[in-house]
């Protein structure tokens, strides 16, 4: 296997947004599955559950549930990537420990083994031609999300992921110049600010150049709208409701 | 590119604890840098930052932060991957807009935009025949780490990340049977504890097999164990010096 050949696999990732009716074959997708779980897992905890989504009404109530996403309906596969403290938690009783997983560390490393299970699962299908979407918009409505996939105390849906064959071809977007995100031995940000300037010019060529145009707003104005909102002003009570009180 | 040699190059994973003394090229390691961040990012926030410590005596008080993790030190290179809202969060000023990225749900997108990042990284290194280990004990001292590496407010360390050529070859370690971490339509955990009962008399004999044989303690006791401790108790308050109050 050439070494050029993954490394341009993974800088080819673009969301797919379009799929075409093809299923995807159950035998591909379960190797798919069993790749993406090798992930690394913090201190083996494996917490992270799939909830992998079939049911056609409990999938256009998610499109619904997500915002205007109608893929989330129409992919050949959904799956709502979970953070789970439960299955290693009632352990806790058999071997006679208290269970204190309410820690915002108890919080991050499942949010991260959500995470590293995920994108390890992407790269698996993109290898063999599917194309994904992930899909934040389930933290909307993330009650309603747990109530209809029936996820109980120590559980918590982190996003969910659209998977089909691709109806669409979209061009990569560009990311912002690799020393704005990588530092030497402290953080700085010396030239960022110009670097990021012209990265923004790059960005609006990038809306441009897309067939329909774009809004073709920069980033640095995307990315300042984005922080000046009420981001999902309901997820620290729905957290701690599930358990992940993040103490 | 065969199909199957992705799917076996992502279920090949180990973590690498012993590296070669030989360095990474850097041409190809600022290859795989840029493959890894081609990963998705939530909302097009690009809210991760790498720090690429080289500078030998830091990484020796980061071995010494993370506990005993040598190859934090030896490894070719070790990475601190950071969820970063500062460089986005510096614009809202730009365009007169007011910051408010201290929401619990800003941390949820910086700690998945690093997750993502990272492991895309990996997958990226392991093409190309490098081993890695995850190091969530940067999490032991994370107020040692940040003023190491002069992470400003709206930065933290998520974990960090070895990178070498591989000294030894362990075996890949068993992880949990697919139906147990995979559910259809709703959560439902029936026939999880007969299967968790049979993955722990595996796990027993995965460590029976290793060299120098090992704890041979079961998965579920492992995590009991994990689950019933303070688990990094300074996580939340350390967060909300760094700005993120995860209202």
């Amino acid at each position: 296997m050439s070494h050029n050949e993954n490394l341009e696999l993974l800088r080819a990732h673009r969301s797919i947004r379009k799929f075409t009716d093809r299923p995807i074959e159950e035998e591909l997708f379960q190797e798919i599955l069993l790749a993406g779980q090798c992930a690394a897992t913090s201190s083996f905890l494996q917490g992270a559950t799939i909830i992998r989504v079939r049911n056609t009404e409990k999938r256009d109530k998610l499109a619904n549930f997500a915002g205007k996403q109608p893929y989330v309906a129409s992919a050949a596969e959904f799956l709502v990537f979970c953070g789970d403290l439960k299955r290693a938690g009632r352990y806790c009783e058999k071997y006679g420990k208290p269970f204190s997983g309410d820690y915002t560390e108890h919080f991050i490393i499942a949010t991260v083994d959500a995470a590293l299970m995920a994108q390890n699962l992407v790269v698996a299908a993109e290898s063999v031609g599917l194309g994904i979407c992930y899909i934040g918009g389930i933290r909307n409505n993330p009650r309603l999300v747990s109530d209809l996939l029936e996820l109980p105390r120590g559980v918590y849906p982190v996003f969910g992921l659209c998977l089909g064959y691709p109806d669409q071809d979209p061009e990569p977007k560009p990311r912002l110049p690799l020393p704005v995100i990588l530092k030497e031995d402290v953080y700085g940000d010396d030239g960022d600010e110009e670097a990021i300037a012209a990265y923004d010019e790059e960005i609006k060529a990038y809306y441009r150049s897309r067939t329909g145009g774009g809004h073709g707003t920069p980033w640095s104005e995307q990315v300042a709208t984005l922080l000046s909102e009420k981001a999902r002003p309901h997820m620290r009570e729905f957290l701690a409701e599930q358990g992940f009180t993040m103490k």
